[in-house]
């Protein structure tokens, strides 16, 4: 007989065909299930569209009632692009839900839970709730938190190196790892890069979706955010010509009108504020910001301990000692600062290596 | 029915027993069957003494007389401090000899077949070659290009890191690569070290050996080798006063009698001449040297192409770019100069990974 942990998995898995496209929306599965087998199947596909519950009521009919029902998060009560879920549910006569975790909204947490209760419905919560969980790092951190989950991508030499002293970087890493690449911009809100990064490359950093991605389709461009203190952004920057969304951040008073949108976050320093940075991209609905920045910007993330997790693509080669490291922290000189890291995925990747870490700050940093 | 492969594999297996204690002869192992089963086995033990085919006929006796031999390298043709190996198994009878490699000295290659087929032994050669070879790496290119396998230890940090730029470093790595890297000493002729590292940490270098390795009492102490070009070497350093092998080579003239051996060997530059020093090591019969150095030794022995394998032990952190790198390779200032890595082996060794791989020079290096 399938276990609740089965039929979750299932939802989970579902969960993650709306990687690229339910942005702000978090991640979401659902499966109906009556006598031990699965009835019908949905996940929020595109933000703005139903949510996972509604498509899978959609499907079931009136065969949904005396079903269970498995959501990998708390079905909403509250009216939004969409009516409740748990009204949804209520309506067509679901016996059971059973609900990986709540709503990491601490204002609305519980309240679906509540209503389905009061409604006689048998409810359980916390199912596989740490791997749905991980469906969506950012809206749970920005919920919780005020600010987004922050993951920065430095492909580099094994020796640790992301560019000849030059700044000749292209390629470092196979082609395998930019299509892989291709994929963390598209789960990302915002994509976040320093103004060094813009006058040494000049790049896009926008998503080329590839045909087999689920409704690749609807991926939608992440907003471009450029960290330009002194507000060196060329005007013939490629950036501001392709049309997709951009955003500079600077320190220095903004004085005429520019063209492109351009805030002023500064620090007393004279500085962008990076926290202060990371606040304002949460209140624009920023869920998961990936950084592709050079040494400066890296370092000064990890030093505001703004970074949640780091994504190296390693290329098996040496690079000497001449070349460009990652991460620029001025500040540390002792090995007690050191940052250790906790290693939650290492896999080849063409001829890389990709090794997934979370920074663990300690005290003396 | 057995094949050869596995009978060799058995031979390979006994070869590697002698990993720490044959040197400066190679390891081989030998299995002696009859009607497909093992009938004795035998490895070189200790330089000095018996051969494997030695051994193993010791243990076979009479029942010899008509067993196939598997034995990892051509058995021995000459007088060394043992009688041929060939002679002993015409002697005890044997019918069949199936041989991994031929002798890797192209002066007395095939000699020891030759004597076998001469006495009417059905001879076969070439069985799991080249992983016979691996058991023999220092061996092997001493006896064909006249200089020792050279591999180089690197224990950094994930982001390419070997010490803080105070010179701090210990302990970037866990204990488990610490006693990791104990093994590659034993497993060497020599230890290459520069006059930096010396200076900085006073190391020893020496072997400590663990009970659990076979025949640990015989594990001798690698001659450890400093590159000291200037004759800094401090008077009171540790190593001076161990008792354990030494030797100083410099580019700076000889005036008095030093205290420790030392050896003149200068390029026109007045550098130490890496690419002399090892054919000199080579004279010495010193098959494997492992280097324990920092970025200038190491930058210096890639650029001479000298690097036969890299063992990186990387732990789980990060140093931040003030750190020392691991190779200063000052002319390395185009991508199209990398080098770039076929990584042969990977693994994890308690919290850090140890990586092994083989340098590809390429032209424009």
């Amino acid at each position: 007989m399938p276990s609740h942990q089965e039929f979750m998995a299932r939802a989970i898995v579902l969960a993650k065909r709306g990687l690229f496209t339910t942005d702000p929306n978090p991640r979401v599965g659902c499966v109906l299930v009556k006598n031990n087998e699965i009835l019908a199947e949905g996940w929020h596909e595109i933000a703005g569209q139903p949510h996972a519950e509604r498509h899978a009521l959609a499907k079931a009919g009136a065969t949904a009632k005396g079903a269970d029902c498995y959501v990998t998060l708390e079905p909403c009560s509250h009216v939004g692009r969409t009516p409740p879920c748990a009204d949804a549910l209520i309506e067509a006569g679901i016996r059971r839900v059973v609900i990986a975790m709540k709503d990491p909204n601490p204002k609305v947490a519980g309240k679906g839970i509540a209503r389905l209760e009061k409604a006689g419905i048998d409810v359980i919560c916390g199912v596989l709730s740490e791997q749905a969980a991980q469906l969506n790092p950012g809206f749970i951190q920005r919920m919780e938190q005020g600010r987004p989950f922050v993951r920065s991508k430095i492909a580099m030499s094994l020796d640790g190196r992301t560019a000849m002293a030059s700044g000749e970087s292209k390629w470092i890493t196979s082609l395998d790892s930019r299509r892989d690449v291709q994929k963390l911009r598209a789960r990302s809100s915002a994509v976040l890069t320093g103004i060094g990064t813009i006058l040494k490359d000049d790049p896009l950093l926008t998503v080329r979706a590839e045909p087999d991605w689920y409704q690749s389709e609807y991926v939608r461009q992440p907003l471009r955010v450029v960290v330009d203190s002194q507000l060196r952004f060329p005007e013939q920057a490629k950036m501001r010509l392709d049309g997709n969304p951009l955003l500079i951040i600077t320190a220095k008073t903004i004085s005429e009108q520019p063209t492109t949108e351009t805030v002023h976050i500064a620090n007393a320093n004279g500085q962008v504020d990076l926290r202060a940075l990371m606040h304002f991209l949460a209140k624009r609905e920023m869920n998961e910001v990936m950084v592709e920045a050079g040494a400066i910007l890296n370092g000064a993330l990890l030093q505001a301990r703004l970074v949640d997790e780091l994504i190296f693509y390693v290329a098996a080669k040496l690079m000497g000692d001449n070349a460009r490291g990652a991460f620029s922290v001025p500040g540390m000189l002792q090995m007690a600062q050191n940052i250790d890291l906790d290693i939650t995925d290492m896999r080849a990747i063409g001829s890389d290596w990709r090794i997934t870490a979370k920074p663990i700050y300690n005290e003396a940093f």
